[in-house]
């Protein structure tokens, strides 16, 4: 039988997913393919129990049903259940697993940015919903020298430096303090929407106090360069744009479900090519 | 959003579906894929509904779910309905409607083969099972001079000529009576699995006393030339292959989905030399 797989969203038309996956099957020699599913939220388990149903080798679950999607699985691996939402699906022997690679996704393309050890580091996470559990969660495992987080709600960056219970120095800190404080930063991670397109203009924190050797990161991918980045690179710092974490995430998903590493460099140029002909 | 399509069935891994459906995308210019759905009988609810949920645009249907399918679709169209099974189906605005093209499959390279109108041909059917229903409801309506039924269970071949309850003259036979009078019928029509590989031994009927000018046609495709075929032929009489039936009835399913009308010359050349590359 051949392999299909596949990501379940809403909206998925303009994924990326399939372009990199398609292209990865092919240059590992899989006759499978991979397939865009946009799946409203009243049919979620209808959708996740057809999967195992037609027996679908495995699949991405991405916005909004990351977190619902738990309840369907028959499993979930450790690193899931820790970050409290699944990105990966695999079928094994009739029983669907769940599994995260978004941290280890965003992780891998950090380490290409630094130069020291992360223990050596104080982080500021901007942000506390999904992709910023995904992130904190793997980083603090790491056990940097600190790791704030900022939000809007500061209730919900409490509730996630509790709720991960790193052995780590984390406070929940105010916006206003972030900008007062961020030259104290070496590493600061911006994982909300802001700066994604059409809002491009926008930006979610002001980097007139980072330190000159900070390294500025957002997950947004698109643009590639967000208004973010665009002055950080203004005011020379290293930047790590999002299209290393999804293309991270992505390779770690292929491996679960065949076994082979693909060619992360030629996933990313695919998405560079394909967001390059968007306006952004 | 990119169309999946795919058939459902057990076993799937042979098919030949997804070859000719995945061809006519690519010469249609339809950037879709086609994949083949291993389906146990116990999963077929789940199965269907997430057909649904997942949004397929349509999918085939084979051996063994083509009965027990029509029971989780939202409509069945009048043509399935009359055949009492359905070998595709269409999502339309949200709706699984079941449809039949067996017959007008089997019908379109019967046509090919006959210099007659149906009006004027006696026909003999072999079988009383699904195929055998479809094929017959399908040429009943064209009102052929008799239509005559032989099967091991006489009592299915009754029920079958009672169901259809056309305006036509036609008996249920023994295949003793119905060999000895095979030189009545113009048309003779097999359609049990009698002859399929590995069995290729196997041959229906004796076709000792047919007429010189009687087609004979075989619905088994694998292989293409089958006992009867052959012996048919040796005979000097006109033959009329499986792989008509099969490429006929895909093609009516790929103009239903897509509205294309595939080249059925090509669907057929790429079954043959698919065939021609197993042992028989």
């Amino acid at each position: 039988m051949k392999p299909l797989y596949g990501v379940i969203g809403n909206p998925v038309g303009h994924s990326m997913s399939p372009d990199i996956h398609n292209a990865a099957l092919k240059d590992a020699g899989i006759d499978g393919h991979y397939h865009g599913f946009q799946v409203e939220n009243d049919d979620l388990k209808d959708a996740i129990n057809g999967m195992k149903a037609l027996g679908i080798s495995g699949f991405n679950v991405t916005v909004p049903h990351k977190v619902d999607i738990m309840q369907y699985l028959d499993k979930i691996d450790v690193t899931a259940e820790r970050l409290r939402a699944v990105n990966t699906v695999r079928l094994e022997e009739g029983q669907l697993v769940g599994y995260n690679t978004d941290g280890e996704g965003f992780l891998h393309s950090l380490l290409e940015a630094l130069d020291q050890p992360l223990t050596e580091l104080s982080f500021l996470l901007i942000g506390a919903g999904g992709a910023a559990r995904a992130i904190y969660t793997t980083i603090a495992d790491y056990a940097p020298k600190s790791f704030d987080i900022t939000n809007r709600t500061i209730e919900k960056a409490e509730a996630l430096i509790k709720s991960a219970d790193g052995n780590i120095t984390s406070s929940a800190i105010t916006l206003k303090t972030a900008e007062e404080q961020l030259g104290e930063y070496d590493v600061i991670i911006h994982t909300t929407s802001i700066g994604m397109h059409p809002n491009v203009e926008e930006t979610p924190i002001s980097l007139a106090n980072a330190k000159k050797t900070a390294v500025v990161c957002d997950i947004v991918y698109n643009p590639i360069e967000t208004k973010l980045l665009r002055e950080a690179a203004g005011l020379g710092l290293k930047t790590v744009d999002g299209v290393g974490m999804f293309v991270g995430q992505a390779a770690r998903a292929f491996e679960l479900w065949t076994g082979i590493t693909p060619d992360v460099r030629k996933m990313k140029s695919i998405v560079i090519q394909k967001l390059g002909g968007t306006p952004c």
